[in-house]
């Protein structure tokens, strides 16, 4: 099993914990310092020896920060940890304030003392991120200043070491080009705009561009380590030799230069030396990276990650994989609605139940190599907290009467899968039925778009949205993320809400994912992964057009469509979609399941 | 009437002025000029003597700029003037380019010597332009210098005085706040800012803040000005006495100092030696201004005018206005649409003969001050020229079997209006009904929408396309921009296009006016202006949610919709919308045209 459904927090270590950090900041003459939930490679995911913030206070979320001051401390996170936070932390110890409205910055300007010396560990900030805490110190009259080691790490005594898990070569029949292709790409871009090398700081990246695929953090096939690119089309790569065996270091050996990871401040050092522009993501890059390229004499050029624009733009093969991926997919999730089906309303079904044989599902296909992020698994009012993720603590019944939100997805070598359906346990009442179809209405809203090359996800989200405006309902998360090939499952730089102002490519592959929440009571969300098609001719039309192939192939539940809501196009994407779903799935379905399955994607 | 149908243009005249000018640039020992189609104020409309462009180049277009270098020239144009251009000026003296894709700094880049001296004049470029162009005359291993007086000014004989127009104060009752106030609230945000003074360069910002109007260019009552306003309320206007009457000397009295609009050098040069923090806005201000500020020790702030904003979000006694004003207009452009549908069919109405007869309906409300803009009166393949403008040279008649679009709009004193409607004269064809109808789902998609607090133009643009992009078809335009309280016709910041990221405000006026344009055949567009309406709950919601109230009331042409194309709720809204302009202009018509429009309104 690739999840586990334990809460271990334990509020009370918190306190001794950040006694003992404070004397290690007093022995070092430091007035304070800060935890970011980071690690050097600002992942979503981080390995349990970089779990800091976790260790220190007991929250667990994917997001946050605690300073820590002499005399004060406090925890920052954002609205979906509010509840959650004070629950985890002890509350004597960390003030706890919103990571948005009440920022870390404004907390330093109101609170570090005056000539106040607040530490920072350089290599778990960004550019841009120390850029803003610095301001802030200096407001303070006080100083933001940098660690050569960390000091939580001083008093960490059981810190795991960080993980060594295998990396392997990436089959170029998955990623559809030979890494040596990518990297000639993207060294004749920077050539192209002046600069001489880029740093590679983020996994996904260094994945992607040279083909191999690690383990080093959960959910996410990432190889942590650091690379250089050069225009030259040489490349660097700094990795704990111990995680390669024979095969990944023969498909290495002929694209790049193996280094320890140690070597990496030497080789940054040199590139100072030979005054090499060099080109650092201000967004993602440790500050470390950067101070060591400018001390040593480099010019630092700040730029977008030169992987991430085309690692999101999918190439045949990998658009070809994940249609695999989703078909296999979409049979082991279409057992597990059946299974719902037929057992959940005799009650008896829980969450954690759930959420184990959806896995059981997804395993049995044989491919299956992780989860891509911890099932979201709610019943009834645990279906209305966005991020939820169940413990034993939290576990609860499927009911009869209630909404059952699922959020999961797969990690297979051809593809990344990540659907949500909303299921009725029993007869739903008619408030769920109007919300579930305004919710339908603009998932098929986004589904059926067309629009001109150049259009951004920010021109489309409010499809998604209006169904819901106009009864004066909203949800408070974006409606697509980016998904990579058997990589990140949330990966940049498209996405489709009011801030995604990258237009959108042919190839890229986003989720369509509107929903609606009434809290303590339910929660609806209808999540396909859609991907961009190239701009088209339309029949009878004058310009060409882009618009979504929808990959994700499950049953959506009828139960839950208020037919009089939806327009006749409405209806016909409905029909169609879940003809496709039939026609798609059957053959990988026993009798009994077929029948269902027939049933469950009736045209209405 | 307020407007002309004659064309002036006389290529012929472009090389003679040329020489000229090019003789006083050798004068001066200078070896180029720019020429923008601008004046000190960078408005839509300039006064007579600095239609520089246009006397040197014979280009009449509403913007453009022509560079002069000793042995080549160039004029840029957008792509609304590509075509126009080229009959307009010599060939032989300008080479044309466009505007956006070749723009100006390029083309210095690539044709200024090295060492040559640009020469530009400070009074007609802003902040930003300047920084743009001095780049591309440095990197060309040019300079790019002020010059102190106009040097086509010097070779034009017959230049034109500046205009003198009359101005008056703007009452109250249509102003719905009094100027003291106005001045008093922006002061209070120019203090809480930490600036001291504010340089107000915009006339139609003056207009505002200080009620007043004036007539210095058509069809937008602007009284040419500058201003300062300062922190503690006190303010100063900069402008030509005699265009002041005993009446508005009294009403400015209490609240401004009056300076001759020569005093402004002086008056910008104290504030430097007092060392003030001054606002300019980069995007508009003269950077003569900002140059004037910075050498004598100002610290020039730069930021968005002031006025802009609050000048955008109408108070109720502006609503009420313009619900009057189009009231009255709508009547007007009903009677003008009775008579169009009575006497186009029998051929003999004209392109011109439309457009003075819809000016003559307006003149009869006896409350017309001006026309809005030129009316854009376009008979079949004209009306596909997005900005067409009809002379006697291009004049047609209106075709039965032809579609025939106006876009037209009017300056009364309680507010301005911009309306389109396209009628079909005779029988429309079925694609010509496919593409209206198609343009009204769009109408309605903007009309109908409601959207939370913070929502831009930008998220809702597109669903005043969607049924286009559906059959592969779009209009090369925004969907809406902002509009004054009997001010310009097209004021920001907000607009409905991809680029209009200002977040929608209770009180903005803002254009509904998707399109679609086949060169060579028709041009469609259905243009109602609506204000945004502030937060309000909906029944049975749970957010409040903004909206727009449409404000143009006029019927459109129920034979060119092809009712199978629209959905219900769209029907409903055509019928009820259709029901309001009956009943709200019914009583303002006589028996046979209250007839006429219970037909053109008919519940369909």
């Amino acid at each position: 099993m690739f999840q586990t459904y334990e809460d271990s927090a334990n509020p009370a270590l918190g306190k001794t914990r950040t006694a003992n950090l404070r004397e290690e900041l007093a022995r070092r003459g430091l007035d304070g310092f800060l935890i970011p939930r980071a690690d050097e490679h600002q992942g979503e995911y981080v390995p349990p020896h970089a779990e800091r913030l976790r260790w220190l206070t007991g929250f667990n979320g994917s997001a946050g920060m605690a300073i820590v001051l002499k005399d004060k401390a406090a925890i920052f996170v954002d609205g979906r940890y509010t509840l959650q936070v004070r629950t985890q932390v002890d509350l004597g110890t960390f003030e706890v304030r919103h990571l948005i409205e009440e920022p870390p910055a404004r907390w330093i300007e109101e609170n570090l003392p005056k000539s106040g010396k607040l530490a920072y560990d350089p290599w778990l900030h960004t550019l841009d991120g120390v850029a803003r805490l610095r301001a802030a110190a200096e407001k303070a009259g006080g100083a933001l200043v940098p660690v050569e080691t960390n000091p939580l790490d001083a008093v960490w005594d059981d810190q795991p070491p960080p993980p060594l898990a295998e990396v392997r070569p990436h089959p170029v029949e998955y990623a559809g080009e030979p890494a040596s292709e990518k990297i000639h790409r993207i060294a004749a871009d920077l050539g192209a705009s002046g600069v001489n090398t880029a740093v590679l700081t983020m996994p996904d990246s260094i994945a992607w561009v040279f083909n191999i695929r690690g383990a080093d953090v959960p959910h996410t096939p990432l190889p942590l380590s650091f690379a250089l690119l050069h225009e030259d089309g040489h490349a660097d790569l700094f990795i704990d030799e111990r995680k390669l065996g024979a095969e990944v270091r023969a498909h290495l050996g002929n694209i790049v230069t193996l280094h320890p990871r140690e070597a990496l401040g030497d080789a940054l050092e040199a590139l100072g030396r030979t005054k090499k522009t060099v080109l650092v993501d201000p967004a993602t890059c440790a500050s470390w990276i950067a101070a060591k390229l400018s001390d040593a004499g480099a010019e630092v050029r700040r730029g977008q990650d030169p992987c991430e624009l085309p690692k999101a733009i999918k190439n045949d093969a990998e658009i070809a994989g994940t249609r695999a991926a989703h078909l296999r997919d979409g049979v082991a999730l279409t057992k597990f609605l059946a299974w719902i089906a037929s057992e959940a309303p005799n009650g008896g079904v829980t969450e954690i139940d759930a959420a184990k044989r959806l896995e059981a599902f997804r395993a049995e296909t044989g491919k299956l190599k992780d989860v891509s992020f911890d099932t979201i698994s709610g019943a009834g009012a645990n279906g209305a907290i966005v991020h939820y993720r169940v413990t034993e603590a939290t576990n609860r019944p499927l009911k009869p009467g209630e909404l059952f939100l699922v959020d999961s997805g797969a990690q297979y070598l051809d593809g990344t899968t990540d659907v949500t359906r909303t299921i009725a346990i029993g007869t739903p009442g008619a408030e769920e039925r109007d919300r579930f179809t305004r919710v339908l209405k603009g998932h098929i809203g986004i589904a059926t778009a067309r629009f001109p090359e150049g259009t951004s996800g920010a021109q489309l989200d409010a499809f998604a949205r209006m169904a819901l405006w106009k009864a004066g309902l909203d949800y408070d998360h974006g409606t697509g993320h980016g998904v990579g090939s058997y990589l990140s499952v949330h990966e940049g730089p498209q996405r489709i809400s009011k801030m995604g102002h990258v237009p959108l490519k042919a190839g890229m592959i986003v989720s369509n994912e509107p929903g609606y929440y009434k809290t303590g009571a339910y929660g609806i969300r209808i999540e396909n992964l859609v991907v961009v098609t190239p701009p088209a001719p339309v029949e009878g039309g004058e310009r060409m057009m882009m618009g979504f192939e929808t990959l994700t192939l499950a049953p959506i539940d009828l139960n839950l469509v208020e037919k009089s809501l939806l327009t006749s196009e409405e209806v016909e994407w409905l029909n169609a979609y879940h003809a496709r779903v039939r026609e798609a799935l059957s053959p990988g379905l026993d009798a009994e399941m077929k029948e269902w399955l027939a049933e469950a994607t009736r045209a209405i």
